[in-house]
């Protein structure tokens, strides 16, 4: 780089992203079904247009200010993959919404659903279920009863849904794969039961996003792929020559005979999952692990063979959790041929209501 | 509350951080030592005024974008409680901080020490010491040899500083703020043994605060005491009446006999010591316990005597750490009186660099 830009930061490697991009389409396209990324991990409308470019469907987001952040930048087909109590104060927000772009909105609840029909009569809606993450989403086998009621309710039932969130452990992916399909596949099954033909059955983590099959699946909402990140380099979902957004830090101690970096959880944030090695990983010392964390402090236990990086060395630190991570940056700087680029706004940091 | 505001959004009780404000201050007094609050956890101009109206002799921050923020707004007296790097680029940053405040910041190298003297001659600067926590700063031993390398490099030395953040375990407080007085004690003692006679002896953190004695310390900078958190709550060093930051959420599933929220990591930080109890607490339900957090849902396990509160419903969650918390919201709503009466921006949110 030639200007070293005041850490801690979040850098973005325009290659890799645009190529992590490519591939989930790719992937998709191969399954033959629809890919509808989740605009959380990134919260960019730039990126988001790259995914839209490469062939994506549309944008899955998590609540109805970031459908709002994307509605404003022109993306015009949103599903907000959360099952929202809708009180007028949210209804009315959705009314607006739904003026200027297609937006559909997940239910788990006959309660939930009537409180959405109150708000936005004939709303578009997916029925969550549970495919085995224990979060939020019915039964598969009660997902029929809940749409009857949805529709009875006045909405336009598009389909069912699931987050295969249980992806994130060791060697799970692939079972995970298999449960997400058997209760889409039972979820879809009963809605039929009920007279309603779903349109939409959407799946999709990234860590199981490669075990996806075709048959049941008509989209996927991977959302992490763009980036990756230590939790999906931990799970074998990508490696280290693929992670796309690292945070810049430089060394401020060698207290202790460690590596102190000024990249606390204020940055990164504080995710570390029962199965991570630490609470992030650096992209350049595989073998270095952050044991220790604070607001403003990683402390690093490097490596016994190799020296300790000088103070004031620059240093590439990859964060447990991307979408946290991304989620307290105002701004990403965008890295291409080791140059700082642009600097992307994250236009729906905070967006929480 | 009269009209109930959007959830997740975070809820400062104002007469609770206004008693909070008092007792530290009185605290302060009757030890007979200056009470320097450690801004990080409000990032707040309003509160850290009510902490120098009540009697506090300046703030404590961690960044140099943090002091630039209270600098602002007209406080004049800052440390800033971090081991800097000191480039150019923060030099200049710092000289101009200089030119309109009286501003402190801490070392614990010589290479730091250096680094920081050829951008900001003169520095005032507090050597760091590790009384147990293992993060930064060096042996209370060598805090002498360190004052003297900065002082020939043209610092200004006014005492030593230490962190004693291993009070943050389940009964370590009292024993940590006997070796955060021993440390301090050592370390003053070394600096003699240079010459340098320290003016200032700095310690403090809010689990061992109530332990700090008379004799050693000249100044305590504990930042959490202000709104306390569910750490706190659990370490004994607050208990749930005194708790004054509340994350107000909503019912949104019944999913798998569960109560979920719309809190999630994104709104209060995905914090959780080995010994927490739970991803975060209820502040009006303090059987129950949150124990699965993702980005936008809040999974708490009801107790098992009482019925779910309806869909819906409002809940008062208390966050594991508040000071990250506080750092994911663009703003505090005030009540006073059971009415939301004013809200403050949350001035120096993502001040990291």
């Amino acid at each position: 780089m030639s200007i070293r830009p005041e850490t801690p930061c979040l850098l973005v490697d325009l290659e890799r992203l645009d190529a992590n991009i490519q591939a989930a389409a790719a992937h998709a396209t191969k399954l033959g079904i629809a890919l509808r990324p989740h605009a959380k991990t990134h919260k960019c409308p730039e990126i988001a247009r790259r995914q839209l470019d490469a062939g994506a469907a549309g944008l899955t987001v998590a609540t109805v200010s970031e459908a709002e952040v994307f509605a404003a930048q022109g993306f015009g087909d949103l599903f907000i993959a959360y099952p929202l109590w809708v009180d007028p104060q949210r209804g009315a927000r959705l009314r607006r919404l739904r003026d200027i772009v297609s937006v559909t909105v997940g239910v788990d609840s006959v309660e939930g659903a009537r409180a959405l029909a109150a708000q936005v009569p004939g709303a578009g809606v997916l029925v969550e279920v549970d495919s085995g993450h224990h979060r939020s989403g019915v039964s598969p086998g009660d997902a029929g009863r809940l749409a009857e009621a949805a529709a009875r309710a006045g909405l336009d039932v598009h389909g069912v849904f699931t987050f295969p969130g249980h992806s994130y452990a060791v060697d799970a992916a692939e079972r995970v794969a298999g449960e997400e399909r058997a209760a889409l596949s039972e979820a879809a099954e009963s809605l039929r039961t009920q007279g309603i033909e779903p349109r939409v059955v959407s799946g999709g983590s990234t860590p199981s996003a490669r075990h996806v099959g075709t048959g049941t699946m008509t989209e996927m909402r991977p959302g992490v792929y763009v980036f990756g990140d230590a939790q999906q380099w931990e799970l074998g979902a990508t490696s280290p020559d693929r992670i796309a957004l690292s945070c810049l830090a430089t060394v401020v101690s060698h207290a202790g005979g460690n590596v102190v970096l000024d990249s606390g959880s204020k940055v990164l944030g504080a995710d570390r999952a029962p199965w991570a090695s630490g609470y992030g990983r650096l992209l350049d010392h595989p073998d270095a692990r952050i044991i220790l964390l604070s607001e403003h402090h990683a402390v690093v236990d490097w490596p016994d063979h190799t020296e300790l990086p000088e103070l004031g060395s620059p240093l590439r630190v990859v964060p447990n959790h991307v979408c946290n991570t991304v989620n307290l940056a105002d701004e990403l700087l965008v890295v291409h041929n080791g140059a700082v680029v642009d600097a992307w706004r994250v236009a729906a940091r905070g967006a929480n209501r």
